[in-house]
C-alpha cells in the first residue's frame, strides 16, 4: 500500500483524484465538525466551495431540511445560522438535518478529491475507523490535509501522521511519499500531547484569539467516534447510513 | 524575525512575494547547480521557466558568451549542451559565461519569487554565508522549497531547517510559521546523515535509478562554498562581484 500525502489540495486539479482512494484532513475544524454533526445524527453533509453555491443549495432542495454552516478565515458568515465550531454541531440542532457547510479550506479540499473512487473524511475524532477502512479496502492512499490558504498546516500534518500510524498497526506493506514520512515523524513528535500541539500551531493560535479555545478541545480528542464519513455524489454520510438505510 | 517557509511556490502568487526577503531552495539539484556554477567563476546565472524562454535568451544575449542548461523531470534537454548536474559545471566549462538555466522545479521557483526586494539562492553547499547574510539584514524571511510539482519534497525542508538552525546560532529573536517549525524537526532528525538523507527521499531515488548518485554526495556537503548568488534584474550573480565589479 502507498501512502501518498498532500500538504495542500491546491497544487492538483480535480482529475488527479479520478480512482483514487482519498482521505480528507482538515482537524481545525472542518473535518472535525463534519465528523462530530454526522455522529450526533445529521443525516448528511453537503460540503461546497462558494458561499453563493450554500445559499442556492441550502434553498429549497433536500426538503426544507437543511442548515446552513460555516466560516471565512475562522469567522461566521452573515446570514448562516452555524459557523464552523464542533460544538454548535449538538444533536438536538443537527439530528435528521441535512447541514450545507461551507469552510476557508476544508469543505474546499473535499470538493476537490470529488472523483475519488473513495472519499473519506477523517479527524482525530474518528481516525481508528478511517485507519480500518483503508486496510481492509488495501488500496493506495491519497491524505489530503486541507492546509490553510495552500501552505502547510501542522495539526493536519500531525493528523495524517496519527492515520499512517493506525494503519501500521495492521500491515507492514506500505511504501511512504516523502510528505508521508514527514507526516510520521510530526505525529511521533507531538503525539504524546495533541491539545499543545493544536495551541502551538498557527490556526490554533488563530481560533484561540477568536475565543474558540474549546474547539482545540474536542479537536484532539482520539476516537470518540466510530464512523467512516463517506463522500458521494455531492453529499457525505455515514457509511453504515449508506448500507443501513440506502 | 519572522521565518515563513513555502513547501512549494505554487501555492502563491508572483506579487506575493514583491518586497520580501526570499530565499529559494532545490538541493537537487537547481539551487546546488547554481551554487556550484557561481563558485566555479560563471559570470552568472540566467533562471529561466520555459524552455523556449531558454532558446530564445541563448541566442544573442549577453555578448554571444551564454551557455544553455538544464533537465526536464530529471533527463537532458535535447540541444542543451548542459544538463542539471553540479559535476558539469567547472570551472573549466563556466568560467566567465552566462549560463541559462531552464529545470523542472528550481527555476521555475526563482522566477516566480523574481519580486522579492532581496532574492538568495541556497543549498547545503553555501548555507553558512546564506544565514549570515539573512542575519545582517535582519528582515523577516521567506524560504521558498522548490518542491516537485508542487508537492513537498524532504530534502529541501531539510535544508530549510539547516538554515533556521544556523540563523538560531546568531539570534533568538525569531518566530517561526508551522511549515518552518516543521523543517527545523526534520533538519533535527536528519542532520547526523544528509547523504542517507538525500539517498532515502523520493528524488534522489529518481536520480540514481538515473545514474546521478554522484549528484547526491555533492548536494549533500554543507559550507563548501562560501558565497552569496543573489537575483537582480533576471540574472543570479554572486554578491561579492555585484559589490566589486558592479
Amino acid at each position: 500500500m502507498k501512502i501518498h500525502t498532500l500538504i495542500s489540495p491546491v497544487s492538483v486539479e480535480d482529475l488527479y483524484f479520478a480512482g483514487k482512494t482519498t482521505v480528507v484532513v482538515d482537524v481545525l475544524r472542518a473535518t472535525t465538525t463534519i465528523v462530530t454533526a454526522i455522529a450526533n445524527g445529521a443525516k448528511e453533509v453537503i460540503p461546497v466551495n462558494t458561499i453563493g453555491f450554500a445559499m442556492k443549495v441550502s434553498g429549497n432542495a433536500f426538503g426544507g431540511k437543511t442548515l446552513l454552516g460555516g466560516e471565512r478565515n475562522a469567522k461566521k458568515i452573515e446570514g448562516f445560522p452555524l459557523g464552523n465550531s464542533p460544538l454548535e454541531y449538538s444533536e438536538e440542532i443537527v439530528k435528521d438535518k441535512s447541514i450545507v457547510l461551507f469552510t476557508t479550506n476544508g469543505t474546499k479540499a473535499i470538493v476537490r478529491a470529488k472523483y475519488s473512487e473513495n472519499l473519506f473524511v477523517c479527524s482525530f475524532n474518528n481516525i481508528e475507523s478511517i485507519a480500518r477502512e483503508l486496510v481492509e479496502l488495501n488500496n493506495d492512499v491519497e491524505i489530503v490535509c486541507a492546509g490553510s490558504h495552500g501552505m502547510f498546516s501542522l495539526e493536519d500534518s500531525v493528523c495524517a501522521g496519527c492515520l499512517i500510524d493506525r494503519i501500521e498497526q495492521y500491515t507492514d506493506n506500505i511504501s511512504y511519499s516523502d510528505a508521508s514520512k514527514c507526516s510520521a515523524m510530526l505525529y511521533d513528535k507531538y503525539k504524546e500531547n495533541l491539545l499543545e500541539m493544536l495551541k502551538e500551531s498557527e490556526h490554533g493560535k488563530l481560533l484561540m484569539s477568536n475565543g474558540f479555545e474549546k474547539d482545540l478541545d474536542v479537536a484532539s480528542r482520539v476516537d470518540i467516534h466510530h464512523i467512516v464519513p463517506v463522500y458521494n455524489s455531492g453529499v457525505i454520510k455515514s457509511k453504515d447510513k449508506i448500507k443501513t438505510n440506502g
